[in-house]
């Protein structure tokens, strides 16, 4: 029966998200997730794998942390492999993996995953399934609580399914580092992969769906921008030489006063925030730093950019106005980019003609932000159709929560669909 | 008797007083005043009359009114003199007078009184002098509330005592326009007569001061600095178009409320102000402009330029900010420039000489700003020495009120302090 | 022909719209315009005419203008009727009429139709036909430019109409004063001839909409409110007293920053301005008074609250802040109801019935506010149903330019599509 | 030789010094130095020795640390000493010692001395003389580095110097606690012990003045008013329900602005500062807490209440502004009290007496703010006379640096000028 040999055996798959999921890394220090996404592929026999450089572009990478932090991961995926050889290539920050299966002439059709984890602590109660079956994280502070563990297995899944099949052209799987910081969709999408691909698919699990629904395409994700500011004035006494200081309170104060007054867009809705601020002097000395975390987001990626030149402008003023110094650090960006009635079309007919249980959404609103779209909105300028899919996962509590978990069927459904859907367009 | 001669009578003082007093200008549109005064001159056969750019430099005049103000002095002016000669040399602005006594070698000694009037309405009651004795203000609106009349009639008065007596050297008394604005003393400081000045005298009569009391030695004017901005942006309908805008009044806004957040300065106190704002759109259109007049005073000359500077500084970064353009007028401007001990010595000494009647305070506080210190400080720079010397007058009320008033003894009191002062260094 | 007795003639409309034109009066001034509209329905022998506070609840008019403005309009309605009867009834801003048609029984059907124009001077150029043509504003610097007068014909022409017809139940029409102002709906919906109210139909001219075309449901008005606010603080010298003043321009400033920072609202889109602000000392005087015009927006009447709330909170903790005292005054308000779906299918009919020429939409999008909506919203929550018709005028200007007009076919157009949807529910 | 006698050898005087500088604790946490106090005071035989709220009014402490701080002190006052008589009294930051020496009748004079260190790390490099012979801080991250060390051998060395002598009346020392916080003068101020004191002697070492310079008043201390402020507010997701928030940042930014914005005040120099701002949210999130420290002075008592009254205006208005909730925990205070004259007469005598060396100067500025101004303060309002000396110790490098440290002749040149003043008033 074509089906049962489509899919992998529902067993791998679980074994694949659970071993995920014990061993969940944060963005840029998926050292250890990227060794053995790499061993699995050269277990399936891919014909290539790109790591390093060869799979993203590195110069686009945002948000990747400070030194000490990467330097404490890779130690730890050192002791925890022996692939020296992927690790030396992968060192500081350079994670994720390109797999891709050639079969002669053909369109090239991509399937984007993503691979890291989230600074959460994982819930132990009994409720919590990991907890009580034994594979909670066992990096204490870090968890798989957004479903990435289940996006590795969608991933080397849907390569396991597409490999054993007859079909014409090439499948590339894009397994992206860093999406929750928005910081890895960019750099993948200027990596040297994206070009040819004619057709790309992006999926998420859960999203708060019951399992068996699938959304064939999810849209209107919000474009987002996030900034660190970081002011340099001169510190002095405040009471023997109040002018002498450069202020870099106040120029804080100023820029954080006018980003929260930027204008509202006619073209639609925006979003601005400043969740973190810093100086940490003495109350008799004037700051000679200070420091702000600011988000902005936009209805399109038009209105983000709006919000974003807005917040990069109000910065460097208030710097000047206050004779600091401004230092604005992109940490993290994504785009909208809407899903492609064709590719939505055949997702639907995949959903629709398996003969039971599935429940069809065509289209739905993604109310979040997804680096995905960098590289859907590459290979639509080239000429290519892109759509992301939702798969749904019956999870119990929402994403980024402590008790995040997905109904394991879910993964079989991901990878069935995903896999026939690619088929589609390879045969 | 000496005193007799050389002070000229009472009743002149009180009649020039009393016509200066009748037909009072604000600055730059003493054109009545400049007439009357350069026809007082002639009778009085000074050597030199100057008027115009010879009085003083055209080009650092600050606050001249707009052209239709001007105008309307002027024609007031051309009606009620028959001086065209004069008049057509001090049109647009122009006002202001400098005459000079020569008397063979010696040095240089100079006077420097003041001529503008106050947009003031004076007082119509039986109490106020003026207006029941019959010389009330003919113009409406205007007044000599902080005698400059009287300034005027010093200026004559000394003149008259002084070309009568023997002396060797040059007396120059500078008639300056505008003190009120803060607008003349820097002109006329740049101008052509200043520089070979060796003694400078510059008085003020009232001041609280009962009459019979003479201030050898005012200090410690407060520095300041008047300037007008003005916000360019753009306009946009706030409701439909609310990005569209650049607004003006956001901007405004913005360097208000930094302005405000200048620093303290350890040297000393300074003082800012914004006491006019204005935008002028309906309530559904964004502001294109907004306007705004402040002030900022030092303690020290340094200490207003730096509240100066950094006025200046946050109107063009709030621009900035808000995508406007900024222009800034600085209309008024003085300095701090304290009495010299030597002339304050001499000042003493001819109050203390007389035989009876006057009561001196060496040195008192001018808790005001004045630009007379332009002058001094430029005769300070080329070596020479200056003062100002406060002249009792037991105001009724005070100054810049609608009922200030002088006790006319002030005027021969006043007369014979400058001119026996002046005549100690020429002689 | 009963299309030719249910439309009175075309020239009584234009002669209506003629003289409206000819005599525009603003908010609340509408004093000859009520004696005019008045005289017409007694000549049209309407059962009742309510005027005063007969017509609306005067506390609950906004906008009200001060009591000078009102006398000189007054005055001037005075010298150019005779009808001292009316004219003592709406002294005082009292304007307004509502005009009763019974015919037994049977439902109560509304219209309702604006009066007010606007400060805006009228266009002298020839190639404006009210201009060319001899009826231009004969009140300079306002004018019908928003096209009320046409409003007033629909009255006047559909009662016309209706009166000559064999109907049971009662039609009453409208006649709002101060639309412009959003300060008559409140006052109207208020008033003691709405709750009977079964059906009600709004209606206006022009909205770039070419002569033919006929909206049947304009939706989505913007929820508006205006508010005019006052800072009172107290004067002090800001050279001499910089902490005795209580600083109603820091007031002002304070609460702007702070308004415009109004954080976004996830509900849908919302709108803040300050279009007007004014303090008027001199530099050197801490300000003691300090106005601004603001208006908020919302795209629900919850959103237009949820920014008037904030507004009013952040004006009066600012001039707590800065121990000022301040008044906020709604000067005009408006709320968002949409058109109900069965008075737009009627009034779909009736343009569809029609032989010829008329162009229908169904529904559009007001990009405007409209205090009709107060109407709409009472005669809905009384169990009624309401629509706002949308007339296209082929306006050659944008609505509230010197140069706006309408193509007058659009009166009789009006007047039959009004008639006949009114007639409809009457039968 | 009455002079040997006087003053304690000098080897016991720099023992003392050496033993405190090694042990530093900051303010509230002096509880080995307490101990270590009483038990000297027991081998001088003093009369009475009060502790804990024998000493100070325990509910007028600014500034005592969280729990956890006090008890890591004391566990480690507990681990080297053997008094747990004395610690259990003082447990919980009730630190501090008042000695009395009673002989009879007689006026009773006061000797204020402090007792606290820094949190500084001392310098271990070999110029610095504790180190180099062995006596440098065996807390690190702590430091006698503004000579307390030296003061609490003032207080000790004059009580045995003054205990030898014939003399009639009462000496109180008062060892106060937590004055780098300005924490603990109001509270011994507040005691029971200051009320009869008819003379008071204050004294700091060092001030960059040269060994051997005794300044016998030092006078314009600044007030100053120290305030933690914490906002809390409500988180929400900035993305998806910017409007659901009560904004903690927002409030934070509103108080700094307006804070900084402060007016100067006619009667002297002010000061204002806000070194440390914390929230700490993602960027992703509305801030539901932010925190800020502020300091305040102001040149006399009445100006620093001025600035910390609008501080607390400021936060209060601006938390209502964003319906945050404001919490302000005032943490340290201190007042202006400048020497009395006659009291400094004395010490003038005093110096000026002594055979050889010394160099007076009768009256200096105070730099710096002092809580001994509390005490000082309590005696003059009931009375009594007080003054504040300098002892000149040839600092090496500025108070609060790494390397502060005193010549250790200045030890017995104090304790002589310290003793033979209090003793020209008990004789």
């Amino acid at each position: 029966m074509p089906t049962e040999t489509i899919s992998p055996s529902e067993a791998d798959l679980k074994e694949w998200r659970l071993e995920f999921h014990r061993y969940p890394e944060p963005g840029w220090c998926e050292f250890r997730t990227t060794v053995r996404i790499v061993e699995e592929l050269e277990q399936l026999n891919v014909d290539e794998i790109h790591i390093g450089a060869d799979a993203l572009d590195p110069d686009e990478r945002l948000g990747v942390p400070e030194e000490d932090v990467l330097s404490e991961w890779y130690e730890k995926a050192t002791s925890e492999t022996n692939r020296t050889d992927v690790l030396e290539q992968i060192q500081g920050g350079h994670t994720g993996v390109v797999a891709v299966v050639e079969n002669g002439e053909g369109p090239t059709v991509g399937l984007r995953v993503d691979i890291d984890a989230l600074p959460i602590t994982e819930s132990a109660d009994d409720d919590h399934r990991p907890a009580s079956d034994g594979f909670r994280s066992t990096n204490e502070g870090f968890m798989h609580a957004c479903g990435h563990d289940s996006h590795i297995t969608f991933g080397l899944g849907t390569i396991q399914s597409v490999i054993q099949r007859d079909f014409s052209g090439t499948f590339k799987v894009f397994f992206q580092p860093a999406e929750e910081l928005l910081g890895g969709g960019k750099a993948m999408a200027s990596g040297p992969h994206i070009d040819d691909v004619d057709y790309l698919f992006g999926a998420h699990v859960g999203l708060d769906y019951p399992t068996g629904t699938v959304v064939a395409g999810l849209d209107e994700a919000l474009a987002l921008a996030r900034m660190d500011v970081t002011f340099e004035g001169e510190s002095a006494h405040a009471g023997l030489a109040p002018n002498e200081g450069r202020n870099a309170v106040q120029a804080l104060i100023a820029a954080a006063h006018n980003i929260y007054a930027t204008p509202r867009h006619r073209e639609g809705k925006t979003r601005v925030n400043i969740g973190e601020i810093s100086a940490d002097n003495a109350a008799n000395i004037i700051a000679d730093r200070a420091t702000a975390s600011i988000e902005v987001r936009g209805e399109s990626t038009e209105l983000m950019e709006y919000m974003r030149d807005a917040v990069q402008r109000h910065v460097n003023t208030a710097a000047e106005m206050h004779e600091c110094d401004a230092e604005i650090s992109l940490t993290g960006e994504s785009i909208r980019q809407d899903c492609d009635g064709e590719l939505v079309d055949l997702v639907s007919e995949t959903v629709t003609d398996r003969s039971e249980s599935l429940s069809l959404i065509r289209r739905d609103a993604l109310a979040a932000s997804e680096d995905a779209m960098y590289l859907m909105k590459a290979v639509t300028e080239n000429g290519g159709k892109a759509t992301y899919i939702g798969i749904g996962g019956s999870n119990p509590s929402g994403h980024h929560t402590p008790k995040f978990d997905i109904d394991e069927e879910s993964l079989s459904i991901g990878v069935e669909v995903l896999s026939k859907s690619v088929l589609k367009r390879l045969s």
